[in-house]
Protein backbone atom coordinates (compact mmCIF):
# COMPACT_ATOMS: atom_id res chain seq x y z
CA UNK A 1 0.00 0.00 0.00
CA UNK A 2 2.29 2.40 1.28
CA UNK A 3 5.10 1.78 -1.72
CA UNK A 4 2.13 1.71 -4.45
CA UNK A 5 1.23 5.28 -2.70
CA UNK A 6 5.41 6.69 -2.99
CA UNK A 7 5.54 5.28 -6.82
CA UNK A 8 2.30 7.44 -7.90
CA UNK A 9 3.08 10.33 -5.81
CA UNK A 10 6.52 10.22 -7.17
CA UNK A 11 4.96 10.15 -10.96
CA UNK A 12 2.33 12.75 -9.78
CA UNK A 13 5.51 15.29 -9.01
CA UNK A 14 7.34 14.42 -12.39
CA UNK A 15 4.10 15.43 -14.26
CA UNK A 16 3.94 18.76 -11.72
CA UNK A 17 7.53 18.58 -13.03
CA UNK A 18 6.53 18.62 -16.88
CA UNK A 19 4.05 21.02 -16.03
CA UNK A 20 6.27 23.62 -14.01
CA UNK A 21 8.60 23.47 -17.60
CA UNK A 22 5.55 24.27 -19.76
CA UNK A 23 5.31 27.39 -17.98
CA UNK A 24 8.82 27.88 -18.07
CA UNK A 25 8.79 27.59 -22.03
CA UNK A 26 5.58 29.88 -22.42
CA UNK A 27 7.74 32.37 -20.76
CA UNK A 28 10.60 31.60 -22.69
CA UNK A 29 8.71 32.58 -25.67
CA UNK A 30 6.42 35.46 -23.82
CA UNK A 31 9.76 37.34 -23.76
CA UNK A 32 10.93 36.28 -26.91
CA UNK A 33 7.48 38.12 -28.25
CA UNK A 34 8.18 40.71 -25.63
CA UNK A 35 12.14 41.82 -27.11
CA UNK A 36 11.40 41.24 -30.93
CA UNK A 37 7.78 42.34 -30.81
CA UNK A 38 6.97 38.84 -32.60
CA UNK A 39 2.94 38.44 -33.07
CA UNK A 40 3.09 34.86 -33.88
CA UNK A 41 4.91 33.40 -30.49
CA UNK A 42 2.71 36.13 -28.26
CA UNK A 43 -0.25 33.85 -30.04
CA UNK A 44 1.66 30.97 -29.46
CA UNK A 45 2.00 31.50 -25.97
CA UNK A 46 -1.68 32.43 -25.84
CA UNK A 47 -3.61 29.37 -27.79
CA UNK A 48 -0.83 27.07 -25.41
CA UNK A 49 -2.10 28.36 -22.05
CA UNK A 50 -5.04 26.41 -22.60
CA UNK A 51 -3.02 23.04 -22.37
CA UNK A 52 -1.35 24.03 -19.09
CA UNK A 53 -5.15 24.53 -17.43
CA UNK A 54 -6.22 21.16 -18.87
CA UNK A 55 -2.76 19.32 -17.66
CA UNK A 56 -3.67 21.14 -13.96
CA UNK A 57 -6.76 19.58 -14.09
CA UNK A 58 -5.62 16.25 -14.57
CA UNK A 59 -2.50 17.16 -12.42
CA UNK A 60 -5.63 17.72 -9.68
CA UNK A 61 -7.47 15.07 -10.45
CA UNK A 62 -4.40 12.65 -9.75
CA UNK A 63 -3.95 14.19 -6.94
CA UNK A 64 -7.47 13.84 -5.59
CA UNK A 65 -7.00 9.72 -6.45
CA UNK A 66 -4.49 9.85 -4.77
CA UNK A 67 -6.15 11.18 -1.69
CA UNK A 68 -9.49 8.74 -2.42
CA UNK A 69 -7.77 5.95 -2.81
CA UNK A 70 -4.63 5.87 -0.43
CA UNK A 71 -5.85 7.49 2.37
CA UNK A 72 -2.55 8.68 3.40
CA UNK A 73 -1.96 9.82 6.98
CA UNK A 74 0.31 12.42 8.82
CA UNK A 75 3.00 13.60 6.52
CA UNK A 76 1.74 11.70 4.10
CA UNK A 77 -1.55 13.82 3.95
CA UNK A 78 0.26 17.06 4.05
CA UNK A 79 2.75 15.98 1.02
CA UNK A 80 -0.09 15.65 -1.10
CA UNK A 81 -2.15 18.51 0.29
CA UNK A 82 1.17 20.44 -1.02
CA UNK A 83 0.40 19.06 -4.44
CA UNK A 84 -2.80 21.21 -5.17
CA UNK A 85 -0.58 24.15 -4.11
CA UNK A 86 1.90 23.53 -6.38
CA UNK A 87 -0.69 23.20 -9.13
CA UNK A 88 -1.85 26.67 -8.78
CA UNK A 89 1.48 27.87 -8.36
CA UNK A 90 2.41 26.34 -11.71
CA UNK A 91 -1.49 27.55 -13.28
CA UNK A 92 -0.59 31.37 -11.93
CA UNK A 93 3.20 31.22 -13.45
CA UNK A 94 1.27 30.00 -16.73
CA UNK A 95 -1.23 32.82 -16.35
CA UNK A 96 1.77 35.32 -15.62
CA UNK A 97 3.29 34.04 -18.75
CA UNK A 98 0.15 34.58 -20.95
CA UNK A 99 -0.06 38.57 -19.52
CA UNK A 100 3.38 39.01 -20.62
CA UNK A 101 2.25 37.76 -24.33
CA UNK A 102 -0.50 39.68 -24.48
CA UNK A 103 0.83 42.91 -23.68
CA UNK A 104 3.17 41.82 -26.97
CA UNK A 105 0.21 41.39 -29.00
CA UNK A 106 -1.63 44.45 -27.55
CA UNK A 107 1.62 46.78 -28.68
CA UNK A 108 2.34 44.43 -32.04
CA UNK A 109 4.05 46.05 -34.55
CA UNK A 110 5.05 48.53 -31.93
CA UNK A 111 7.02 47.49 -29.54
CA UNK A 112 6.33 47.69 -25.84
CA UNK A 113 9.14 47.96 -24.44
CA UNK A 114 11.76 51.09 -24.81
CA UNK A 115 15.60 50.18 -25.62
CA UNK A 116 16.94 51.08 -22.23
CA UNK A 117 14.51 48.30 -20.29
CA UNK A 118 15.10 45.31 -22.96
CA UNK A 119 18.21 44.34 -21.10
CA UNK A 120 16.62 43.94 -17.75
CA UNK A 121 13.43 42.20 -19.62
CA UNK A 122 16.29 39.75 -21.56
CA UNK A 123 17.65 38.92 -17.86
CA UNK A 124 14.43 38.47 -16.22
CA UNK A 125 13.14 36.26 -18.76
CA UNK A 126 16.32 34.02 -18.83
CA UNK A 127 15.81 34.20 -14.88
CA UNK A 128 12.21 33.31 -14.90
CA UNK A 129 12.78 30.57 -17.09
CA UNK A 130 16.01 28.93 -15.21
CA UNK A 131 13.64 29.54 -11.76
CA UNK A 132 10.62 27.04 -13.73
CA UNK A 133 13.52 24.52 -14.64
CA UNK A 134 15.14 24.75 -10.85
CA UNK A 135 11.98 24.61 -9.15
CA UNK A 136 10.70 21.33 -11.99
CA UNK A 137 14.10 19.73 -10.87
CA UNK A 138 13.12 19.88 -7.17
CA UNK A 139 9.94 18.74 -7.79
CA UNK A 140 11.52 15.45 -9.42
CA UNK A 141 14.29 15.21 -7.23
CA UNK A 142 12.75 16.27 -3.68
CA UNK A 143 16.00 17.22 -2.97
CA UNK A 144 15.79 20.45 -0.01
CA UNK A 145 19.21 21.90 -1.86
CA UNK A 146 17.70 22.34 -4.89
CA UNK A 147 14.45 23.95 -3.82
CA UNK A 148 16.57 26.44 -1.80
CA UNK A 149 18.61 27.44 -4.67
CA UNK A 150 15.74 28.95 -5.99
CA UNK A 151 15.89 32.01 -3.07
CA UNK A 152 19.21 33.08 -4.54
CA UNK A 153 17.91 33.54 -7.97
CA UNK A 154 14.77 35.39 -6.60
CA UNK A 155 17.11 37.43 -4.75
CA UNK A 156 18.56 38.31 -8.27
CA UNK A 157 15.00 38.89 -9.93
CA UNK A 158 14.62 41.32 -7.19
CA UNK A 159 17.48 43.18 -7.44
CA UNK A 160 16.54 43.61 -11.40
CA UNK A 161 13.32 44.54 -10.70
CA UNK A 162 14.67 46.93 -8.48
CA UNK A 163 16.98 48.30 -10.97
CA UNK A 164 14.34 48.44 -13.60
CA UNK A 165 12.41 50.78 -11.16
CA UNK A 166 15.18 53.27 -11.08
CA UNK A 167 15.59 53.22 -14.95
CA UNK A 168 11.79 54.14 -15.02
CA UNK A 169 11.84 57.01 -12.07
CA UNK A 170 15.05 58.34 -14.06
CA UNK A 171 14.26 62.04 -14.63
CA UNK A 172 15.36 61.37 -18.60
CA UNK A 173 12.42 58.63 -19.09
CA UNK A 174 11.06 60.06 -22.10
CA UNK A 175 8.68 57.17 -23.48
CA UNK A 176 5.71 58.93 -22.01
CA UNK A 177 3.15 57.15 -18.76
CA UNK A 178 1.58 54.46 -21.39
CA UNK A 179 5.32 53.00 -21.69
CA UNK A 180 5.65 53.65 -18.07
CA UNK A 181 2.74 51.14 -17.64
CA UNK A 182 3.42 48.07 -19.60
CA UNK A 183 6.94 48.56 -17.64
CA UNK A 184 5.83 48.36 -14.23
CA UNK A 185 3.10 45.68 -15.02
CA UNK A 186 5.43 43.52 -16.91
CA UNK A 187 8.12 43.81 -14.29
CA UNK A 188 5.58 42.37 -11.63
CA UNK A 189 4.76 40.06 -13.94
CA UNK A 190 7.99 38.22 -13.95
CA UNK A 191 8.72 39.54 -9.92
CA UNK A 192 5.32 37.41 -9.25
CA UNK A 193 6.52 34.24 -11.73
CA UNK A 194 9.72 33.98 -9.55
CA UNK A 195 8.14 34.39 -6.09
CA UNK A 196 5.79 31.72 -7.44
CA UNK A 197 8.75 28.98 -8.42
CA UNK A 198 10.17 29.95 -4.63
CA UNK A 199 7.03 29.05 -3.31
CA UNK A 200 7.00 25.91 -5.20
CA UNK A 201 11.03 25.26 -3.69
CA UNK A 202 9.59 26.10 -0.53
CA UNK A 203 6.72 23.11 -1.06
CA UNK A 204 9.32 20.51 -1.82
CA UNK A 205 11.20 21.56 1.19
CA UNK A 206 8.06 20.93 3.40
CA UNK A 207 7.21 17.74 1.55
CA UNK A 208 10.49 16.48 2.06
CA UNK A 209 11.48 17.56 5.75
CA UNK A 210 7.75 18.38 6.94
CA UNK A 211 8.87 21.63 7.94
CA UNK A 212 6.17 24.31 7.09
CA UNK A 213 6.74 26.95 3.73
CA UNK A 214 7.76 30.23 5.34
CA UNK A 215 4.30 32.20 5.58
CA UNK A 216 5.50 35.51 4.05
CA UNK A 217 5.69 34.76 0.49
CA UNK A 218 6.11 37.62 -0.91
CA UNK A 219 9.81 38.96 -1.73
CA UNK A 220 10.52 41.66 1.13
CA UNK A 221 12.12 44.35 -1.21
CA UNK A 222 8.80 45.65 -3.30
CA UNK A 223 10.39 48.31 -4.14
CA UNK A 224 9.10 51.28 -5.63
CA UNK A 225 10.61 54.27 -6.93
CA UNK A 226 11.56 56.55 -4.08
CA UNK B 1 -19.44 10.12 11.73
CA UNK B 2 -21.08 12.55 8.75
CA UNK B 3 -22.85 14.33 11.36
CA UNK B 4 -19.49 15.07 13.15
CA UNK B 5 -17.63 15.67 9.79
CA UNK B 6 -20.55 18.23 8.85
CA UNK B 7 -20.89 20.23 11.96
CA UNK B 8 -16.81 20.55 11.58
CA UNK B 9 -16.80 21.79 8.14
CA UNK B 10 -19.38 24.29 9.07
CA UNK B 11 -17.34 25.66 11.84
CA UNK B 12 -14.29 25.55 9.56
CA UNK B 13 -15.76 27.73 7.24
CA UNK B 14 -17.32 29.95 9.59
CA UNK B 15 -13.61 30.36 10.70
CA UNK B 16 -13.03 30.99 6.93
CA UNK B 17 -15.60 33.95 6.53
CA UNK B 18 -14.15 35.52 9.85
CA UNK B 19 -10.48 35.83 8.32
CA UNK B 20 -11.87 36.91 4.88
CA UNK B 21 -13.71 39.62 6.77
CA UNK B 22 -10.54 40.77 8.12
CA UNK B 23 -8.62 41.21 4.81
CA UNK B 24 -11.43 43.27 4.47
CA UNK B 25 -10.77 45.34 7.23
CA UNK B 26 -7.41 45.65 6.24
CA UNK B 27 -8.29 46.87 2.78
CA UNK B 28 -10.85 49.15 4.29
CA UNK B 29 -8.05 50.42 6.54
CA UNK B 30 -5.37 50.73 3.63
CA UNK B 31 -7.48 52.39 1.10
CA UNK B 32 -7.83 54.93 3.85
CA UNK B 33 -4.56 55.27 5.07
CA UNK B 34 -3.88 56.05 1.13
CA UNK B 35 -6.56 58.56 0.92
CA UNK B 36 -6.09 60.47 3.86
CA UNK B 37 -1.78 60.24 4.04
CA UNK B 38 -2.83 58.52 7.41
CA UNK B 39 0.72 56.57 8.64
CA UNK B 40 -0.47 55.33 12.08
CA UNK B 41 -3.44 53.64 10.13
CA UNK B 42 -1.00 52.40 7.71
CA UNK B 43 1.41 51.00 10.56
CA UNK B 44 -1.41 49.43 12.29
CA UNK B 45 -2.54 47.33 8.79
CA UNK B 46 1.13 46.33 8.27
CA UNK B 47 1.29 45.01 12.37
CA UNK B 48 -2.13 43.33 11.90
CA UNK B 49 -1.01 41.37 8.80
CA UNK B 50 0.59 39.06 10.73
CA UNK B 51 -2.58 38.21 13.13
CA UNK B 52 -4.57 36.74 9.68
CA UNK B 53 -1.04 34.71 8.77
CA UNK B 54 -1.29 33.37 12.14
CA UNK B 55 -5.22 32.41 11.43
CA UNK B 56 -4.84 31.36 8.32
CA UNK B 57 -2.08 28.80 9.83
CA UNK B 58 -5.11 27.88 12.17
CA UNK B 59 -7.41 27.29 9.49
CA UNK B 60 -5.20 24.90 7.39
CA UNK B 61 -4.48 23.26 10.77
CA UNK B 62 -7.74 22.39 11.37
CA UNK B 63 -8.85 21.94 7.62
CA UNK B 64 -5.87 18.77 8.01
CA UNK B 65 -7.35 17.77 11.43
CA UNK B 66 -10.99 17.38 9.63
CA UNK B 67 -9.05 15.43 6.66
CA UNK B 68 -7.03 13.14 8.64
CA UNK B 69 -10.11 12.26 11.38
CA UNK B 70 -13.30 12.12 9.16
CA UNK B 71 -11.47 10.76 6.21
CA UNK B 72 -13.89 11.60 3.98
CA UNK B 73 -14.70 10.81 0.46
CA UNK B 74 -15.90 12.21 -2.98
CA UNK B 75 -17.45 15.29 -2.50
CA UNK B 76 -16.42 15.92 0.92
CA UNK B 77 -13.20 15.17 0.13
CA UNK B 78 -13.18 18.17 -2.59
CA UNK B 79 -14.86 20.11 -0.30
CA UNK B 80 -12.13 20.17 1.97
CA UNK B 81 -9.25 20.36 -0.13
CA UNK B 82 -11.34 23.85 -1.50
CA UNK B 83 -10.88 25.08 2.30
CA UNK B 84 -6.82 25.05 1.81
CA UNK B 85 -7.64 27.07 -1.48
CA UNK B 86 -9.68 29.83 0.91
CA UNK B 87 -7.29 30.24 2.46
CA UNK B 88 -5.01 30.45 0.51
CA UNK B 89 -6.96 33.39 -1.16
CA UNK B 90 -7.82 35.15 1.66
CA UNK B 91 -3.98 35.24 2.70
CA UNK B 92 -3.43 36.97 -1.23
CA UNK B 93 -6.38 39.23 0.28
CA UNK B 94 -4.52 40.42 3.42
CA UNK B 95 -1.18 40.56 1.25
CA UNK B 96 -2.54 42.89 -1.13
CA UNK B 97 -3.93 45.12 1.32
CA UNK B 98 -0.47 44.75 2.87
CA UNK B 99 0.96 46.32 -0.32
CA UNK B 100 -1.51 49.28 -0.10
CA UNK B 101 -0.37 49.93 3.47
CA UNK B 102 3.03 49.96 2.36
CA UNK B 103 3.20 52.13 -0.52
CA UNK B 104 1.18 54.75 2.09
CA UNK B 105 3.86 54.25 4.20
CA UNK B 106 6.68 55.04 1.41
CA UNK B 107 4.95 58.12 0.54
CA UNK B 108 3.97 59.51 3.76
CA UNK B 109 3.60 62.54 5.00
CA UNK B 110 3.09 63.40 0.85
CA UNK B 111 -0.33 62.01 -0.66
CA UNK B 112 0.83 58.69 -2.88
CA UNK B 113 -2.92 59.30 -4.89
CA UNK B 114 -2.99 62.82 -7.15
CA UNK B 115 -6.02 64.48 -6.69
CA UNK B 116 -7.88 62.95 -10.05
CA UNK B 117 -7.63 59.40 -9.30
CA UNK B 118 -8.57 59.61 -5.11
CA UNK B 119 -12.28 58.77 -6.53
CA UNK B 120 -11.25 55.77 -7.98
CA UNK B 121 -9.75 54.47 -5.26
CA UNK B 122 -12.45 55.31 -2.85
CA UNK B 123 -14.99 53.22 -5.16
CA UNK B 124 -12.33 50.50 -5.92
CA UNK B 125 -11.74 50.45 -1.61
CA UNK B 126 -15.24 50.52 -1.05
CA UNK B 127 -16.18 47.50 -3.62
CA UNK B 128 -13.40 45.51 -2.44
CA UNK B 129 -14.54 45.85 0.83
CA UNK B 130 -17.96 45.00 -0.41
CA UNK B 131 -16.56 41.98 -2.05
CA UNK B 132 -14.63 40.26 1.24
CA UNK B 133 -18.00 40.94 2.82
CA UNK B 134 -19.90 39.23 0.41
CA UNK B 135 -17.18 36.33 0.32
CA UNK B 136 -17.61 36.13 3.82
CA UNK B 137 -20.92 35.68 3.40
CA UNK B 138 -21.14 32.82 0.64
CA UNK B 139 -18.67 31.32 3.00
CA UNK B 140 -21.19 30.97 5.75
CA UNK B 141 -24.47 30.52 3.86
CA UNK B 142 -23.05 27.78 1.64
CA UNK B 143 -25.25 29.90 -0.64
CA UNK B 144 -24.48 29.39 -4.79
CA UNK B 145 -26.41 33.08 -5.22
CA UNK B 146 -24.00 34.84 -2.86
CA UNK B 147 -21.40 33.33 -4.50
CA UNK B 148 -22.12 34.40 -7.75
CA UNK B 149 -23.54 37.90 -7.25
CA UNK B 150 -19.60 38.44 -6.59
CA UNK B 151 -19.20 38.13 -10.56
CA UNK B 152 -21.22 41.24 -10.25
CA UNK B 153 -19.13 43.18 -8.09
CA UNK B 154 -16.27 42.24 -10.21
CA UNK B 155 -17.51 43.26 -13.29
CA UNK B 156 -17.56 46.74 -11.33
CA UNK B 157 -14.19 46.62 -10.63
CA UNK B 158 -13.12 45.95 -13.80
CA UNK B 159 -14.60 48.89 -15.03
CA UNK B 160 -13.44 51.49 -12.07
CA UNK B 161 -9.71 49.71 -13.46
CA UNK B 162 -10.17 50.58 -16.97
CA UNK B 163 -11.36 53.98 -16.20
CA UNK B 164 -8.37 54.42 -13.90
CA UNK B 165 -6.05 53.74 -16.69
CA UNK B 166 -7.95 56.40 -18.91
CA UNK B 167 -7.15 58.53 -16.68
CA UNK B 168 -3.75 57.97 -16.10
CA UNK B 169 -3.28 57.35 -19.92
CA UNK B 170 -4.20 60.92 -20.60
CA UNK B 171 -1.97 63.49 -22.35
CA UNK B 172 -2.95 66.21 -19.21
CA UNK B 173 -1.36 63.70 -16.47
CA UNK B 174 1.63 65.66 -15.09
CA UNK B 175 2.53 63.72 -11.93
CA UNK B 176 5.25 62.08 -13.61
CA UNK B 177 6.18 58.54 -13.77
CA UNK B 178 7.18 57.97 -10.32
CA UNK B 179 3.21 58.27 -9.10
CA UNK B 180 2.07 56.94 -12.53
CA UNK B 181 4.26 53.73 -11.55
CA UNK B 182 2.19 54.06 -7.79
CA UNK B 183 -1.00 54.17 -9.23
CA UNK B 184 -0.54 51.18 -11.67
CA UNK B 185 0.39 49.06 -8.92
CA UNK B 186 -2.11 49.57 -6.52
CA UNK B 187 -4.82 50.04 -9.05
CA UNK B 188 -3.53 46.32 -9.74
CA UNK B 189 -3.70 45.40 -5.70
CA UNK B 190 -7.48 46.29 -5.79
CA UNK B 191 -8.21 44.04 -8.84
CA UNK B 192 -6.41 41.01 -7.91
CA UNK B 193 -8.11 41.44 -4.33
CA UNK B 194 -11.14 41.25 -6.38
CA UNK B 195 -9.90 38.24 -8.35
CA UNK B 196 -9.45 36.19 -5.25
CA UNK B 197 -12.83 37.55 -3.50
CA UNK B 198 -14.76 35.66 -6.69
CA UNK B 199 -12.40 32.83 -6.59
CA UNK B 200 -13.58 32.10 -3.27
CA UNK B 201 -16.93 32.45 -4.66
CA UNK B 202 -16.32 29.93 -7.39
CA UNK B 203 -15.17 27.94 -4.97
CA UNK B 204 -18.07 27.89 -2.65
CA UNK B 205 -20.53 26.81 -5.66
CA UNK B 206 -18.02 24.10 -5.88
CA UNK B 207 -18.27 23.16 -2.73
CA UNK B 208 -22.34 23.18 -2.68
CA UNK B 209 -22.60 22.10 -6.35
CA UNK B 210 -19.88 19.84 -7.23
CA UNK B 211 -19.61 21.50 -10.07
CA UNK B 212 -15.69 22.44 -10.69
CA UNK B 213 -14.28 26.10 -10.22
CA UNK B 214 -13.92 27.99 -14.02
CA UNK B 215 -10.75 27.44 -14.30
CA UNK B 216 -10.27 31.07 -16.08
CA UNK B 217 -9.58 32.98 -13.18
CA UNK B 218 -8.41 36.22 -13.95
CA UNK B 219 -10.59 38.92 -14.92
CA UNK B 220 -11.00 39.12 -19.08
CA UNK B 221 -10.71 42.37 -19.52
CA UNK B 222 -6.64 42.94 -18.32
CA UNK B 223 -7.06 46.68 -20.25
CA UNK B 224 -3.58 48.21 -20.49
CA UNK B 225 -3.97 52.04 -22.16
CA UNK B 226 -4.02 52.70 -25.83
Amino acid sequence: MRTAYYAQMAELNTLLARLCELSGTAMERSTAALLSADLAVAEQVISDHEHIQRMSGVAEERAFGLLARQAPVAGDLRSIVTTFQVVADIERMGALALHVAKVARRRHPMHALPPEVEGYFADMGALAVAMAGNAAAALTSQNVDDARRLQVDDDAMDALHEHLFTVLSDRTWDHGIGAGVDVTLLGRYYERFADHAVLIGHRVVFQATGHPPDRSIESPTQFLPG
